[in-house]
C-alpha cells in the first residue's frame, strides 16, 4: 500500500504519523512544495515580534525526523501539479531542478491547507508589503522589521492574525494602525464584546480604524503611505495585508474534487472527497458545526491536527470519524485574551434560534487574590434551554472558562447544568461560584424564572424612539453622578424596598448596576411586590457604557 | 415566615442570599457563635502568609451589608445551645451578655460547618500551638508570626491546609517540617502523584515526614521540641496542628437529627434532614458522588456554596436539588498546582470498577511558548470505557485541564469523547493537542486497541519478583545512560525496524521513552510487527524515577 500526503504542514504531517501507527507496511511520501514541514502556523506573530526568538523553535521537525520516527518520506519543495484520479496517479514537479515526475499512490490525501487572501490594491506588490502565510513569509517580515526598522506601520484586516501582528510589531517599538472594513474590529464577535478589544487596542497605542478600505498603498521603491477610502491617508513604513485565508484548493479542483458551499474541499466524516480513495483534512477541507449539522469553513490548527487524525486512521482501516466543532477560537493580543466557541448572538439569529444571552462580568479569581476581570457573553436557545456559544474576554483564566464550556456544550449542556458543575474551587485559581456557573444561574433565571436581560444595545433603542422606560440604578449616589444611563433615576438598592410606593407599576422598568448582580437583586425585588415587566441591563451600566462611550473611570473602578 | 439559619459562613449566608431573592417577605435570621461571617475559609493561610495583608479583604461583609443589601438579621456572637424541633424554638445564648433567649423559626437551616480534628497530645494546649479554623485562629497565628518571629514550625498532618500553611509560613522565612502519618503526602491522592509534590516541597525547603506521628510536644512555657513516634525530635518555635476537620454536629445530634455513615447530617438532595423544616447544608451535611451515588464527606467551599444556595430555594418554594459532586479539590503550594476530580485509581478499584490509567506528562503550552510540564493521571472504567477521575499537578494550566475534565466527567465522557472536545488552542494557551485529550488517545488506545499501559508500580513488583520481562528503553543512549529501569535494554525507537529479529517473540515486553510517547510508537511497532504482550510504561522513565528516586536529572531535561 502506498500513501500519498500534499502538505506536510499540521494536517497532512498528523495524517502521516496516525497512518505509520496504525500500519507498519504501507509506504507513506509527503510532497510540499515548501521548504518548511510541520511547523506551528499559529506561532508566526510571535516570530516576528520578541516571544520566540529562534527559528528552529517554530519548524523543530525536518524531513529527517519523519524518516527515521516514522519511516515516512517527506520531499519539500515538490509541487503537486496534477491528480490522475483515474489513474491515481500524480504529476510532482521537483521545484529544485524543475524535473517533472509520475508517482502512484493508493491512497491520496490532499492536505494543501489555506492562503492567504490577496486583495487587489494598487502597490501591493512592494518589497514592503506582506501577507503572513508561512515560516518564509515570516522570516521576511522579520528581516524587514529588524533590518529596515519601520517607525509605522499599517495592518489590513483585524481577524485574530492582524491583531497578533498588531501586537508584535508595537513590540517591536513600530506604531501600528489597523483597518477593518466591517462595523467593528474582530468581525468574528459580536459587536458588544469588539468594543472591549478596540478600546484595549486603543490603550496599548494602536490605533483603530473601522468602516474603512484601502484603496491603494503609494510609494516609489517602497510604500510609504496608505490611502482609504473615506480620504484617509497613513503614514506607513511596513503593510501587513491580513483579510483572511482561502482554501488552497486549485489542484484539487482540476482534478474533479467537489467544493463545499464554503468554498472548501467537501469532505465526509471520514475526510473521504467525492472522489474514491482520495481523502482531504485541515485548512483545504470543509468542516461541520456540532450544533447546526451544516458546513462552515474554520481554518484552525487544532482542526486540522484532527481532521488529519482521521484521515490516516481511515486510509489504514481506522474507525474514527469528526464529531464535529464548534469553531473554537482564543487568541492573545497584548495582555488581553480573547476566545469564543459556538454561535454568537448573531450566528444564532441567522440559524433561527430565539438567542438569550447575558453578559458577566467577573473576576477570574478572588479579588482578595489579584483577580482579574473578564467578560462573558453567553447565547442560548430560548426553547432548548440549551447552552449555543460564548464569547470571553479578560486578562486571565478565559482559556479555562471557554474551554468548559466547549466541554459543557459538546455534551448538549443545557444552562441550567452549569451551576451544578462541581469545578474546582481555590482561592488561587477562581471564585467560590465560577464565573461559568454565574452564567449557568443568569441565564436559567431568565428562561425559567422570569428574570429576563435587556442588553444595552435594545435599551440604547429604546430610549433614542422614546419608548416609555423607567430606567432604574441601583448604584450608591456616587456612582450614579459619575455617569449613569440617560433618563435613570437614581434609587440604591438598599433603599429600594422603602420607595416602591413611588415607582410606576404599569411602565416597563429596567435595573441596572455597575455590571448585573444588584441590578438583579433589585429586579428580584421589585418582581417579588408584584411589579410585572422588569428586565435587568445585562452587564450593568460598564457593558453600557462600553458600547456606548460614555465616561465610565469613576464607575468602572467602583 | 420566619427562616432561621445557624452558621454565617460560606452555607448560611448563601442559603440567606437565596432565600431573600426568592422572597421578600420572609423575615431570616442567622446566628453565628463567631464574630466573622462570610468570610473566605480557604483565603486563611495566605492571611498568614503574605499574599493578604488586609484583614477586610477576607471579611468582607459584616451585619450591616446583610442588613442593607438583603433585609437578613444577622446576630454575631449567639450560639444556638439546642433545637426544640417539637415546638420549632431554639435556645440562643448571647455570648457578649450571657443572657439566654428563644426564637421560633418555621424553617431551620443547620450550617454549623466542621471544626479542626483536635489530636490528643500532650501539650497541644501551649500558646504556640494552633488550629486554623477560623478568622480568629487566623489571627492569632499571624500575630504569633509577626511577633514571636518563630525559626521553625512543625505542621501536623498534609492535606491541603497542612500543605498551604507550610507555604505560608515559608514565605515568612519559618523553616517548616510536615509531619504525616499516611504513606505519603496528600494522602487523598494516589501515592505516584503524591510523590510529585513531596519532592516539590522538599525543593522548597520543607523538610517531609512521613509513615509517623507526633507522640508529645515539649517545652514550657512555649512548646519548643516536637517528639515523633519514630523517636525523632524536632525542633519547633511554633506547631500548626492540620490533621483534617470533622463536621460539626453536636447541636444536630443532640435534637435527634440522623448523621450519616460519614458522621455528618444526612441530607436528601433538597438538604432536608430527617425532621422536619430542618435542613442541612455546608461543611457539617453530608454530600454525596455523582459517580458512585454513594454518600461522602468533602467540606469545600465551592460545595457549601452550592448546598446553601440550594437550601436557600428550598425552603422558599423553589426546587433546585443537589445533583451530586465529584469531589473536586485544588490547591497550590508555592508554584505548583494540585489538583483532583473523581475517583482515584485506589478509590476507583474500591469501588469495584476494573480501573485503567494513564500518565500524561505534557507541557501546558508549546515549549516555544514557555510550556510547562504537568503531569495528568486519569483513570477509566474498562467495563464501561467511561472517564472516573483525574490528578493533575504542575505550574501552570492545571485548574484548566481540571475543569474539562470535570465538566466532561459529569457529563459521562468517555475516555473516546475526550479527542473530539473542540478545546482553544492558540499558543499562548495549549498545545495542538491538548493534553486532556492525548489523556483520551491514550486510554483509548488501551481499552480499544490493546495498547496497555503498565505502572511503574506493576512493573517495579514485576521485576522485584524475578519475572521474565523483556524491558526496551527506547531513548537514544545518552538518556539510556543517564538512567534507567534496571535491566532495561537500550534500543532507539528508530533503530527498533531494524533489531526486530533480535527480539523474544514470546516474552513479555515493556516499551518505555522519557515520559511516554515514544515508548507507545515503539508499543505500536512490535505490535503491528505481531508482537502479542506488548505493554507500554505509563509516563516513561520519568515517571518510574520519581516514584523509585533513581537518578533522572540527566533523562528529565531530555
Amino acid at each position: 500500500m502506498k500513501i500519498v500526503i500534499i502538505g506536510g504542514v499540521a494536517a497532512g504531517t498528523s495524517a502521516a504519523a496516525k497512518a505509520r501507527r496504525n500500519n507498519e507496511d504501507a509506504q507513506i511520501i509527503i510532497f510540499d512544495a515548501d521548504q518548511d514541514v510541520s511547523y506551528s502556523g499559529c506561532g508566526l506573530p510571535y516570530y516576528i515580534g520578541t516571544d520566540i526568538e529562534d527559528r528552529e523553535q517554530l519548524v523543530p521537525r525536518n524531513s529527517l525526523f519523519f524518516k527515521q520516527k516514522y519511516n515516512v518520506d517527506v520531499f519539500t519543495g515538490h509541487r503537486v501539479l496534477a491528480i490522475e484520479s483515474q489513474a491515481k496517479t500524480l504529476t510532482v514537479e521537483n521545484l529544485a531542478t524543475g524535473q517533472q515526475f509520475s508517482e502512484v499512490y493508493d491512497k491520496l490525501v490532499i492536505a494543501t491547507g489555506a492562503q492567504a487572501v490577496h486583495l487587489p490594491i494598487a502597490g501591493s506588490d512592494k518589497a514592503n508589503v506582506f501577507h503572513l502565510r508561512n515560516v518564509v513569509s515570516a522570516d521576511r517580515i522579520r528581516r524587514q522589521v529588524l533590518e529596515a526598522k519601520p517607525q509605522t506601520a499599517v495592518v489590513v484586516g483585524s481577524g485574530f492574525i492582524g491583531l497578533e501582528m498588531a501586537e508584535n510589531l508595537t513590540a517591536r517599538g513600530i506604531r501600528v494602525s489597523i483597518v477593518e472594513l466591517a462595523e467593528h474590529v474582530m468581525p468574528a464577535l459580536d459587536g458588544d464584546m469588539a468594543v472591549y478589544v478596540a478600546d484595549y487596542l486603543e490603550q496599548q497605542g494602536v490605533e483603530v480604524i473601522v468602516r474603512d478600505a484601502v484603496t491603494r498603498l503609494e510609494g516609489v521603491p517602497l510604500i510609504n503611505k496608505v490611502v482609504l477610502k473615506s480620504g484617509r491617508e497613513l503614514t506607513a513604513d511596513l503593510v501587513i495585508l491580513a483579510a483572511g485565508v482561502r482554501p488552497d484548493v486549485e489542484l484539487a479542483q482540476q482534478a474533479g474534487i467537489e467544493l463545499g458551499p464554503t468554498g472548501a474541499i467537501k469532505v465526509n466524516d471520514r475526510m473521504q472527497t467525492n472522489i474514491e480513495d482520495i481523502y482531504a483534512c485541515g485548512d483545504c477541507a470543509e468542516s461541520y458545526s456540532l450544533l447546526t449539522g451544516k458546513p462552515y469553513y474554520r481554518p484552525l490548527g487544532s482542526t486540522a491536527n484532527k481532521m488529519g487524525r482521521i484521515a490516516g486512521d481511515q486510509i489504514t482501516g481506522g474507525n474514527l470519524t469528526f464529531r464535529g466543532g464548534l469553531g473554537t477560537g482564543i487568541f492573545k493580543v497584548f495582555d488581553l485574551a480573547v476566545g469564543q466557541t459556538g454561535l454568537t448572538e448573531r450566528e444564532a439569529e441567522r440559524e433561527g434560534y430565539q438567542a438569550v444571552i447575558c453578559h458577566i462580568i467577573k473576576p477570574d479569581k478572588p479579588e482578595y487574590y489579584h483577580g482579574q476581570e473578564l467578560v462573558i457573553k453567553a447565547v442560548a436557545d430560548k426553547a432548548s434551554g440549551r447552552v449555543l456559544g460564548a464569547q470571553i474576554i479578560g486578562k486571565a483564566g478565559v482559556d479555562k472558562r471557554l474551554d468548559v464550556l466547549v466541554t459543557a456544550i459538546t455534551f448538549g449542556a443545557k444552562v441550567e447544568d452549569l451551576f451544578h458543575l462541581d469545578l474546582a474551587y481555590a482561592p488561587p485559581f477562581a471564585t467560590t461560584k465560577d464565573p461559568v456557573m454565574y452564567a449557568g444561574m443568569v441565564l436559567t433565571n431568565a428562561l425559567q424564572w422570569d428574570r429576563r436581560l435587556i442588553t444595552a444595545a435594545e435599551l440604547k433603542a429604546k430610549l433614542d424612539q422614546g419608548e416609555a422606560v423607567q430606567v432604574i440604578d441601583a448604584r450608591v449616589a456616587k456612582q450614579y453622578e459619575a455617569g449613569h444611563v440617560e433618563g435613570a433615576h437614581n434609587l440604591p438598592q438598599e433603599h429600594i424596598r422603602d420607595e416602591l410606593a413611588a415607582l410606576d407599576r404599569k411602565a416597563l422598568m429596567v435595573t441596572y448596576c455597575n455590571k448585573g448582580v444588584t441590578g438583579n437583586a433589585t429586579q428580584n425585588i421589585l418582581i417579588n411586590h408584584g411589579f410585572r415587566q422588569v428586565l435587568n441591563l445585562s452587564g450593568g451600566y460598564q457593558q453600557y457604557a462600553k458600547q456606548f462611550k460614555q465616561k465610565d473611570s469613576e464607575a468602572g473602578r467602583a
